[in-house]
Parts: structure tokens; C-alpha cells; sequence
């Protein structure tokens, strides 16, 4: 028996209106109090952005005639920010991202909204999971929001430590064909891009990124290679960036000033 | 006697207009050829973000009546990758990202624009380092652009490993009260931060971030102690975010799905 009903902060990067956010509320129901603060609009690879140099605003958001959630006119990270110091007022149990649209697995994980909100969670204190299904078409969230709830329950109970957040990926697959959950770190897969040159109805230039994905890793224990063989990928992320290897050579280098 | 002088890419996140900027493309005419690819306004706490959503354009950027640069609307990142896949279309020797005004030491590396276009160079296999003058008020960058110089001819030479940047702080102090250089590690330091409440003149509420730096570290090899110590900080950053501790501990989990 729960003394009380966890509260839990619901956001992402591909929108409030997005379906995966629906699902991952309607999910969180199950376990606690969902509390959804999130993007007015899609907000996908922002990084971990902050905004400083705008006030934010934030109004309520209906779905199917009923309160949804409060809708901000900022990143991932500034809906967690804004949602615990401005909008909740209290410090809520757990912080939940998603459900993303696409994976965000090995580089991608840095340009990543989704992780940058669990990030900001985790940066507040509060045990926080980015959870991305693995394809940008496939509407079928059965198969995440039921890992969802499972996992967010596990964490509830036993918490994080301080400065990790859990990465999720999970496969566009029906249930019956995922072989389990594998623990993983992040792979070094990333795009080989190009620019696409345009002219525009006013005859003017302008570029558009496009890309190629470039699959680096073969080894079982990295997200990518979890997911490609049809596993749930848990990968527990840090932020200390410190290259520690390359600090040791660095005193040997004779830098002068 | 160099075969050819390096070709160095220097962007920042203040904007095309930085004085910062001027600065180090100034300096690294002294020990190379640079080519200026910048954002066209501020992008400050911008994280790893890149523009995937809109277009991106570019034009040619005049200071004291002769041409300086190409300018971008688009982030840091942005401009590394469009300024060597679209505009330079050769690979630099170098990225140099700054002098940023103000610190990005301690937990504000992941949300700082100037380190981000140092880690797309990194990630498109460029040595490269992130500059960062720690006062937002001083215009003198005479100490800043001297070590600039210095470290991108010691980089020059003896390249960086795969995946490794350097980031660089330097105490905004004059030559003479700078104690040295110290090869640290990203501290733990960030801001305790709240909202501020306002109303705009059509009587609409806007939030206002605002915060407070709390300083975590003490340890010498810190980023923000050495700074305060009035030391230079290199710190090497690295971008597999896996918490490898954690990462044993969470296969003794029992999650289910």
C-alpha cells in the first residue's frame, strides 16, 4: 500500500499535441498523479537549450474537451525548469519524457530534447527517464507505455542516485517479438550529412541538413545494436563530460603561456 | 617552416557582431588562415542544438568595410556543420569556437553554445577548442587571444585524439595576475534558479529565469575552483554520456516487461 499517490512531471520535445505524450499521461495515470507541462510546438534536437533571452508564457491545454496540461512557449529543459519552480510549485517524484517519435541513441543523444528534459530533471534532483520509441511512424504506443509504467514504477521505488537519468529506447515491434530488456551504454553511431542547396520562390539560397546514419558499433551492449536485435535499451546517462583518459596525457603537454 | 598555413574555421554563439569573436579571428590570423562562420544574432544556452525544422541562410558579413565572415541563422552547431559541408567545402584544420563572454565551466558546459560548435568539429573529426573569457563585462581580450594562440598552435601540432575537445576558461584578469595553467575536470557548480513573475502591458503573465550560482566544488583540479585560483583551465570533454557505474548496478535491477 502507497502512503500517497506519486506526482509526476509529463513532458517531451515533439509537442504537447503530439500522441506519444497522450500515451505516456495516460500511462502514468496508472501509477500516480501525471502533471503535464510541455512544448507548445515540436522542439526536436534543441540540445540541452535554455531560454534567456525570451520570457516564456505558458497557457492551459485542453484534449478531448478536458484539462491536458499547461503548454509553454520553450525547450524540453525550460518545461521541467518552469513546470517544479513556476507552475507546480512542488517537487514532483519522478520526471518522465516522451514518448519520442524516432530513437535517441548513441550521438543523437547529445542533440536530443527528450533526454535534455530527463537531464534537467535529474540536474533538479528528481529521478527522471527519457523514453523514445524507435520509429517516426509507427502510432502504436502499446508496447512503450506498458514498459513505461513498469519501469517508472521500479525507479519510484528505488530511486536514482544523484546525476544519473535512465535513456530508453524502445523498438517499433509488436510485444510478442521483443526479446527483453538489455542494459546498454551509449553507441557511437552518427550521421554523415550533407547539405540539400535550394533557391527559394524569391530566387534566394538556403540550405536544409539531410543525412545518412552511420552504424559504428557491433557490440550487444550498445543501444543501437540492443535495439536493432529487437531489445528494450535502458542506458543510464551522466553528465560529466570529462574526457578523464586525455586529462593524463594532457599534463604532459608543454603548454606554455 | 610549415608546408601551408593551417585553415581554422571560428565560430562562436555571442554572434557574428561579438567583439569576442573579432578577437580570436584576429589572433588566429597570426598563425593561420581563419574563415568566420557565426550566427547571425546571440545564441547563448542554445546546448547541442541544430536547426533540422528550418531552412538555413547565409550571407557575407562586412566589418570595418572589408569582408569578415559568412554569417547564419542558425546555432553554433549549425555553423560548424553548414560551414564546412556547405560554405568552406573542404575540412578545416582547426575549429575555434569564442571568446565567449562569460564562464562555461561546471554544469553550465551543457548548455553552452560556444562548447557545442567545438563538439560538432569534434564529431566530424576536427581538433577543436572552445574559448570563454570568465567576465561578461570586461572587453579586454588581450590575455584570452595571447593563450588562443599559444593552445591552437600546440593543438595544430600535436592534433587530439578522436572525440576529445578542449575547453577552455580564462580569468579575466591582465597577464600579470594570471598564476598559470590547469588541466581540470568539469565541476559540479549550477545555478539554484527561479522564475521571475511579471506582467506584460496587455496584462499578460511571462516568466523570467533567473538564478543564483551555487558553487559544489572545492578541489583544485576543478574548472570554476582553478578559475577563482586565477589559473587557465583546459578541460578535456569527451561526449559518451554513459554512466558506467550505474551501469553495473542496474543489471542486478530486476525490471520487467
Amino acid at each position: 500500500m502507497e502512503k500517497s499517490r506519486p506526482r509526476i512531471l509529463v513532458t517531451n520535445d515533439d509537442g504537447i499535441h503530439a500522441p506519444g505524450i497522450y500515451a505516456l499521461y495516460e500511462a502514468m495515470k496508472e501509477i500516480g498523479d501525471p502533471y503535464v507541462v510541455a512544448p507548445d510546438s515540436e522542439r526536436s534536437a534543441v540540445g540541452h537549450a535554455i531560454t534567456l533571452s525570451d520570457p516564456l508564457r505558458v497557457w492551459e491545454f485542453e484534449r478531448n474537451g478536458h484539462f491536458f496540461g499547461w503548454a509553454v512557449n520553450g525547450t524540453p529543459a525550460d518545461c521541467v525548469k518552469l513546470g517544479v519552480k513556476a507552475i507546480l510549485n512542488f517537487q514532483p517524484d519522478l520526471v518522465v519524457s516522451g514518448i519520442n517519435q524516432g530513437p535517441n541513441t548513441a550521438l543523437n543523444v547529445i542533440y536530443s530534447g527528450t533526454v535534455s528534459a530527463a537531464t534537467e530533471g535529474t540536474i533538479m534532483g528528481i529521478p527522471s527517464i527519457a523514453f523514445s520509441l524507435t520509429s517516426f511512424r509507427r502510432d502504436d504506443f502499446s508496447v512503450a507505455t506498458r514498459f513505461a509504467k513498469q519501469l517508472a514504477r521500479t525507479v519510484l521505488k528505488h530511486g536514482l542516485p544523484p546525476g544519473t537519468l535512465l535513456n530508453v529506447n524502445i523498438p517499433a515491434l509488436p510485444a510478442s517479438e521483443i526479446k527483453g530488456i538489455r542494459i546498454t551504454r551509449q553507441g557511437r553511431g552518427r550521421y554523415e550529412e550533407y547539405f540539400e542547396k535550394r533557391t527559394d520562390p524569391m530566387n534566394r539560397v538556403y540550405y536544409w541538413l539531410s543525412g545518412t546514419k552511420l552504424f559504428l558499433d557491433t557490440e550487444d551492449d550498445v543501444d543501437e545494436v540492443a535495439i536493432s536485435q529487437h531489445y528494450i535499451s535502458i542506458t543510464p546517462l551522466q553528465f560529466d563530460l570529462t574526457d578523464y583518459k586525455m586529462l593524463e596525457e594532457l599534463k604532459n603537454w608543454e603548454i606554455e603561456f
